[in-house]
């Protein structure tokens, strides 16, 4: 097997492999910060020297509107081999409330067996682990058991703009007979985790527009509806009483939870005080959705939530000011079969009825994305339980996420393949947050099960191949 | 008279007065910023040269906790004359939001007769007033009508924080026959006003505490109560339906508007389509509590507004966080016979009631301020009259103000004499907010008014101990 001296090749160059991922880490790659336009591009070109050094052939980027894709590929002499392709993102979060880091967000630090660093887990060392694999196989015996394809994107944090057009317009290239992504985390510090399913997402701003420009409150205060208040007033009616979002039509198209499904989803488990005391930390868990449990409401069920609410002084100190308006950013998590278009128009529809006469109220939709499922049954999907099984000798758990990446509803209809979502991250990893992290024998192990991944896939889709 | 000289004086030296006040104004002395401390001291040294060049004595710094009280006097030889003391503060508002100014905040600019500057109006400019007076008396025939004391402070936009302990401190020092305010607007463009009356005052912050640390809403959301839809939850039950104050015995110590004055206030020109228009610029009026007109809820009626709520993501681009903790800032206009330490335990035991059980959260007041009402019928209050009469060519107007003035409570209780508030601003200067200016008409008059009120004060005083 080509595998074992790939998975030599990594083992004794582990250091090789880390010094590589801090120097990407390195680059404050935050693309929903028109700031740091000038270190995106230095991440796209990160990616294309590196992979070009490691031996991928047609490395190259293929523009959006704003940032571009990186692509990289490798192709097999053998014309039997099952084509990969790899799915990641170069763009991370911010790194804001930034005092809150222990350590500089963009100076990758290994501390306790973890590497810290903004994108650490989220996705630029999940994503490496593919690269890294590839340079093991062509290190050692000069040929990957797949058709291997790169198609990394710096715009994931920002709704993925762009990035549909860019596969529709590339889909003959991108031909694949499955797509994998890790970007993602396992189900617990031991257990891997394969997901079937996505939420989608749709991301509104509401400006709610009050007085002409900013005013005294000893002055005004009485007599102008503070469009703080207002805001307050509006968010408080997003949900009703029952814990549901009170947008009208909201629930008509989610698919309901199978008798099985929610079986399945019991059985696994899921210790709520555990989940409450060591991630969350709140004094109480939500009481939420009524109907539904917790671990339901975070992975199958639909939500809504307040990101920000802009508007006013918030520093230190004191000013008494009304201020002339608010703004209101929330996102909507989305389950099969909900629309995010017609979500938006729903929720513009129920805004509109709620506001009050004392404001102008504009939404404005800055990006949506479709929520998918994914059938477990595919070759590709066991060639994944395979390699997890062989990079950290325990069998994955399958299940739905609460998160969102829009490129699976897109490369499932597009390409019509599955999209095998495997993640090698840890539930504690901050992502979003700070204090981000990766722990090391999670990058390690990914690289192991990145390896194996392209094996397993070869032998399977051969097998399927005779069998069928 | 006296003031003959001095009203030549002033009027022939403008240009030198207007300098002197730019040359004030663009020192950044916000005191409600840690980032501005020596610019605060160089306000308060700006304000101790000043004096000492004009010809006062006894100039000096009097401590507190943070920035120093200014004082400064000149003493007649005639022991008969009264004594007025002049209160001003040389702290300004922060400049935020700075995008929003047209000419920069600190820089201060003179176009189409308005002279453009953070603090230009509030309260620099009015404040310099009385340093131009006293300067063009001393000037012209060496003596000031009147015995004058300035007490100049660095906290006003703060809450007056320690301003209580000086004035207690140095009660004997400060001892006077009235004390003259001038941190006010006109009734309109034309007509002055005198004030009868400020709200009180108290400034807290709410905050809110949810998860430990900030999360990411595709992994959490559903399973967490937001603490900024907590904090909108809580502010949408601050306010009743009728548009109360929701807070139980809020208004138990209300004094009711007598009918008087309530037939007083109704018989101003008080256009609310033109207020709306003119310097709202919203929609519509809020119909706020109900029962009371527009005029009667900014100045007579207690009220509650929101400032800020901090926590979370709100720069441009997309942050899907469920934040830890939201921050809300408020504040609450109070009326004689409000108090504003009871107000303050009422709300705290308001706010814990409404608290869920999902989040910690604490009140912290940050200032607070009692209200005050004035007796209109004093000697000082006549000789405010007559010199708006002189120095602008307009009987006033009696009114309340809906502003706060902690210091108003404080000399009255303490030094237990007449606070003569009378503002030289007009309506529109954009006080607390983008733009704010100083009318430059309302800067020469306000320095004739300031000369002719030491003058009537003085005559005042002789006919009253006459007739006593």
């Amino acid at each position: 097997m080509a595998s074992l001296h790939a998975i030599e090749f990594a083992e004794t160059n582990r250091m090789h492999h880390l010094q590589h991922l801090m120097d990407f880490l390195s680059i404050p790659s935050i693309g929903t910060s028109p700031a740091h336009r000038t270190d995106m591009e230095r991440a796209a070109q990160w990616l294309m020297t590196f992979m070009e050094r490691i031996g991928l052939h047609s490395v190259k980027l293929l523009p959006t509107d704003l940032y571009p894709v990186v692509y990289g590929e490798w192709k097999s002499a053998d014309a039997k081999v099952p084509t990969l392709l790899v799915y990641g993102h170069y763009d991370v979060q911010p790194a804001d409330p930034e005092e809150q880091w222990l350590t500089p967000p963009f100076e990758p630090t290994v501390q306790d067996e973890n590497l810290y660093a903004r994108g650490a887990s989220d996705n630029k060392g999940q994503l490496f682990t593919y690269l890294a694999a590839a340079e093991a196989y062509l290190r050692t015996s000069g040929r990957i058991p797949v058709n291997l394809k790169f198609l990394i994107e710096g715009q994931e944090e920002c709704g993925s703009t762009g990035l549909e057009q860019v596969i529709q317009q590339h889909r003959h290239m991108l031909q694949c007979d499955a797509v994998v992504i890790s970007d993602d985390s396992f189900w617990d510090a031991v257990t891997p985790k394969i997901t079937t399913g996505t939420r989608g997402l749709i991301y509104c701003e509401v400006d709610i527009q009050g007085p002409r420009h900013d005013l005294h409150s000893g002055v005004y205060g009485g007599a102008v509806h503070n469009p703080l208040q207002v805001a307050a007033e509006m968010i408080a009616q997003l949900h009703d009483a029952q814990g549901r979002v009170a947008i009208p039509g909201f629930y008509d198209r989610v698919r309901p939870l199978s008798v099985d499904e929610r079986r399945q989803l019991e059985s696994l488990p899921f210790d709520e005080e555990r989940f409450l005391h060591e991630e969350i930390g709140a004094p109480a868990l939500w009481s939420g959705e009524s109907g539904y449990s917790v671990f339901e409401r975070i992975t199958a069920r639909p939500t809504l939530e307040i990101h920000g609410i802009g508007g006013g002084f918030v520093n230190e100190g004191q000013k008494t000011v009304i201020p002339a308006r608010a703004v209101v950013k929330l996102s909507m998590r989305l389950v099969p079969d909900q629309d995010p278009l017609e979500i938006a128009r729903l929720f513009e529809q129920y805004v509109q009825r709620i506001t009050p006469s004392t404001v102008h109220v504009t939404v404005r939709v800055l990006s949506h994305a479709h929520p998918a499922l994914v059938d477990p049954h595919t070759p590709a999907m066991q060639a994944a339980v395979e390699a997890l099984r062989l990079g950290f000798g325990t069998a994955p758990v399958f299940l739905r996420s609460g998160g969102t990446l829009p490129v699976v509803a897109d490369l499932t209809r597009i390409l019509q393949v599955p999209v095998v979502m495997m993640g090698f991250g840890l539930p504690d990893d901050n992502l979003h947050a700070p204090n981000e992290k990766f722990r090391l024998a999670q990058f390690f192990g990914g690289i192991r099960t990145a390896i194996y991944f392209m094996e397993c896939m070869a032998r399977q889709y051969s097998s399927h191949k005779v069998e069928g």
